[in-house]
């Protein structure tokens, strides 16, 4: 048997589940053996948190090259080239489609230092399973994903990222609703310079990260040329901000 | 094929499942499956939740007498005898092996009016799952107990019962560890009346249920009569606190 694996892109593996696996088409279930004696798991919660083994099983299946990357708390999840870690970064989510993307993006400060030192990450393609659990305990992929990071992101009330905030003190990025298009739902941002523009607003408004905020863009902008060989224009927040307009209800009095 | 079922108690299924299934020394596993493509599921909180629908399935195969009780809030989860549902009362329990019994006995308030209503539910064997998964997912039964539910239970420091309390308020009566003979381990009651008499000091203490303190001794009396025929004795926690010492670390200064 050949162990020849076969290079693909993000776009690439997005294509070949729904148009060969025909993914949104299938049917799965989790079972428990013991003995001679099998259940179907009904556990809704569960499928989020297996539904990144099994894309690496498939991508063992298929022959597809990857390596898992050892670091699980930052993006990416898989580098889909062994040779060159900057490029063809994968990073998988899922959720249970019935509700709200509960999955986190990565902790706002580790993620703010990420970037400067590895300015690619920002370009991880996201790989984002909608799935469902019927009372059955049948797992079936409603929606299926490929997007950037700024695709799902969006500001907040009182913070110009979506953050979960505990007791005053910021944890992690957080999703917003991006396939929704309901009245009221805060527009995810529109390009990568305005998704980068939020979290420098962010490095300077959150207080643990309040004294790097002088040199966080300056190195930003640095990092990102010497990676890249071009200039990119990171407007400012407040430039931008009434663009992507928070629900009035929620509006702050004036 | 036929389909007459066979009655067990609790004990002939405990005595079945280490004899006949050697269930101590099975290997299990939870698997996920979608298209063509399966995994391991190598997450430990899982197999607690599932370890009841498993016996239930158990039950089945073996052409066991059960019906499932409707209320999953209180015990039993099984009775092992449809037509008489006031005896052979099976509740099904699992945790972790390598932690502390992590599970609920229930709600304190619901079980402190439920034993007055259903006096016989005090006799609810309690069949206990101590389960291992490995790092690769492998699922084992350390230990297999079945237990009194005063046999698993014990008093903690400030209330006669061990109790989850939060802000002040009492919630669920939690399990102590009572395979421990560490110095130290508070000890379980030693029989159905001193773990009543925990449970009416109890129901004097925690202000949700203080005002129905003055009846519940009583009226748990007349239904104890009412329905075995026999008088009980419930001493007063005051009089069998002592025996029940508690770590002298931990112990308030007098």
């Amino acid at each position: 048997m050949s162990t020849e694996k076969i290079k693909l892109s993000a776009q690439q593996i997005y294509d070949k589940l729904i148009d060969e696996d025909k993914i949104l088409q299938l049917t799965g279930q989790i079972r428990f053996y013991l003995g001679d004696v099998d259940i179907i798991v009904k556990q809704k919660d569960v499928v989020g948190n297996i539904i990144q083994e099994w894309l690496q099983g498939w991508l063992e299946k298929r022959k597809i090259e990857y390596a898992p990357s050892q670091n699980t708390q930052m993006p990416p999840d898989f580098f889909l080239d062994k040779a060159d870690r900057t490029k063809n970064l994968l990073e998988v989510k899922a959720f249970n489609r019935k509700a709200s993307p509960g999955f986190d993006i990565a902790d706002f400060r580790m993620y703010s230092e990420e970037i400067i030192a590895k300015p690619y990450m920002l370009d991880t393609d996201y790989l984002i399973f909608g799935y469902d659990m019927s009372d059955e305990g049948v797992v079936t992929i409603k929606d299926l994903w490929l997007k950037k990071v700024w695709e799902i992101t969006r500001r907040m009330e009182g913070w110009a990222i979506n953050l979960q905030v505990k007791q005053g003190v910021v944890h992690k990025i957080r999703p917003g609703v991006w396939y929704s298009n309901k009245a009221g739902n805060i527009p995810m941002f529109r390009c990568l310079e305005d998704f980068v523009s939020a979290i420098e607003e962010t490095v300077y408004q959150n207080p643990k990260t309040h004294h790097d905020a002088a040199t966080w863009k300056r190195n930003f902008l640095q990092a990102y040329e010497k990676h890249y060989g071009v200039k990119i224009k990171i407007p400012r927040w407040s430039d931008i901000e009434d663009t992507y307009p928070l629900p009035v209800k929620k509006k702050k009095a004036q």
